[in-house]
């Protein structure tokens, strides 16, 4: 008999499912042009690195398991907050607590709303656990609050993806436009609300942190203003009835130690990220000026990243963005008509912005 | 209309699963006793650390997120094994690899097949997808790898788990037993051989790496060994077939780039490596002689920690054990009888086992 042929017998839903990569990673472009990149302006990573505190704290107890509850990162957090620690739960970034979520909510065919060119990595997970999505455009380089609510109570959504302030445009709602969005959330809809860049926002556009609400769920992160991308530190922030239900499917073990000491100490050196938002506000400064000196119009950001209108159609901005990257210029830029019209540089440092403002004139010229 | 009183519509198999916690961590205990631990030797990590080198790298680029392809580490353990980097994937621990394998090959009411007192955080995943868990008996504080076969049949199993050396004995098959138990496999099962304790087992222990068997997955770690716990990184080896599926599914970005650069350093030093198995072999001694000059039995162990046979039932193991966590010592036991009947002892330093020395008598005279 031979067994040894046969392929292992996947799910049917693993069987329909492509084999994506969300994003494809600046390492992957540096191996396809054999040369790395010049500069690293396409993640939205913090290229002013993290406190010199967190990579001290990080490199300690190498040889231990993290702590499963991650109690001292979210006793930190909670107050850092002012919530209670069980409206908290940390995960693999971002990432990983969407991944999470989705699996909390979505079954087969479960329908989800997100605009059309948000974040992929969410699309991906409702796609994963076979849900269906729905996607409602953007409206003046913005997410849509009142389209994406009328077409959650249209298809009966489990769930609303939104990110405040938004990424890949930059752009950004009022708090009370974000409370009116809560108030109108039908019945049998989570809102989960991408905080990523909430460091780098104007006042003005951080809801208050409110946890009461049952169905509402807050993302936040250590990979951007804090500068730790690479210990991979996320969490959310819900009411308690909410965050408990992540401990019936998270991988308990999967934060290492280092990644939890890494963020508490970043966490503890609020002087250090204040100094790196007013580095970020200062780069994204001169990127605007960059983009006009070159003719582009950069839009307001309330990010670490400028998205540039490039001034003509996706054809146009993905030449750009080609030429860039041949320069050694790591860029990226939304993947969704009209959107696609431009290109979204993360904040560097001067040196790897005189590179931009060296290669941009270049690239527009070869993409004209 | 008072709509935000409703919770989320989790999913029918989400309702229904408990909030387990797989293992409850050393620092839960500690917070419960109000003290640290003196010596933490229940979670079978490398007290004896990782390379120095392996934090010096990981400690570079913390603001820049991972290599999604994780390529410089994979080439690398490409060559160290001498299989193709299109064989390996990289994980958030075995843990997160298990739970992406239980995800791509498990749905509602599928057969899983694994012994009863092996690793829990299977068991969790397992549940996790709803899938139907079938357990056989150890047979001489060994996994009886006929009796998973048999039942795999039985049952027709998507899966069975084994580990080899085995966590939570100790104990191990050779490789001559390994390779009849896969030729044995049924044509529809998968088997998921967890090896997280390969770099501490005997020669003769250890199965060769035949990747051509499109149902063999097989487990390794650098939690153990190369004593980084605190960063997770595990990985799988199987036919590349097997792996691709994995890019349908797993997070991509979840695993940071400070723990594929520790990693990296940690297997580039081969050497730290061979001092540390050196130092495992001679703790293991160690405990084993503290056990035998407490009149208990220390049974024969293939990995970082040695499983000592109390010579009593588990209610008197049970006391044991929390005698010496009530004196500062960390250990942890098996859950299930007849093997609960011992507790398990990590490789710790000399003074951790000088500790140990002290503790046992004290601990033993008190439990009885």
């Amino acid at each position: 008999m031979s067994t040894a042929s046969a392929p292992p017998r996947y799910t049917d839903l693993l069987t329909r499912l492509p084999a994506t990569v969300p994003f494809v990673g600046p390492e992957t472009q540096e191996r396809a042009r054999g040369a790395g990149f010049d500069a690293r302006l396409g993640a939205n990573e913090s290229v002013f690195g993290p406190s010199p505190r967190a990579i001290a704290e990080a490199a300690k107890d190498a040889w231990m398991y993290g702590d499963p509850e991650g109690f001292a990162l979210r006793s930190a957090l909670a107050s850092h907050h002012d919530v209670p620690i069980e409206a908290i739960v940390l995960g693999e970034g971002i990432d990983g607590l969407l991944g999470y979520l989705v699996r909390m909510l979505v079954a087969q065919g479960d329908a989800v709303v997100t605009s059309d060119g948000a974040y992929p990595t969410f699309n991906y997970h409702v796609a994963g656990f076979g849900g269906t999505l729905h996607k409602v455009p953007y409206k003046g380089d913005a997410e849509d609050p009142e389209a994406l609510i009328a077409k959650a109570a249209e298809v009966d959504a489990k769930m609303i993806y939104i990110a405040n302030p938004d990424n890949p445009m930059g752009s950004w709602h009022d708090a009370a436009r974000m409370a009116d969005m809560i108030d109108a959330l039908p019945e049998g809809t989570v809102l989960a609300l991408d905080e990523a860049y909430v460091d780098t926002a104007p006042p003005e556009a951080v809801l208050p942190l409110d946890l009461g609400h049952p169905r509402v769920i807050r993302f936040r992160t250590f990979s951007k203003a804090y500068g730790l991308a690479g210990l991979r530190v996320g969490y959310a922030l819900a009411h308690p009835d909410f965050i408990a239900a992540f401990n019936r499917i998270r991988n308990h073990f999967g934060m290492g130690r280092l990644a939890q000491a890494g963020a508490l100490a970043a966490l503890q050196d609020q002087d250090y990220l204040h100094a790196t938002v007013a580095r970020i506000a200062k780069a994204r400064d001169r990127i605007a000026q960059i983009a006009r000196d070159n003719g582009l119009t950069p839009l307001p950001s309330a990010t670490n990243f400028v998205t540039v209108d490039c001034g003509a159609d996706g054809d146009f901005a993905r030449a750009v963005l080609a030429r860039l990257v041949a320069r050694g210029i790591f860029v990226r830029m939304p993947f969704v008509a009209p959107q696609d019209r431009c290109i979204r540089i993360s904040c560097g440092t001067d040196a790897d912005l005189d590179r931009l403002a060296d290669a941009l004139p270049l690239a527009l010229a070869e993409a004209r």
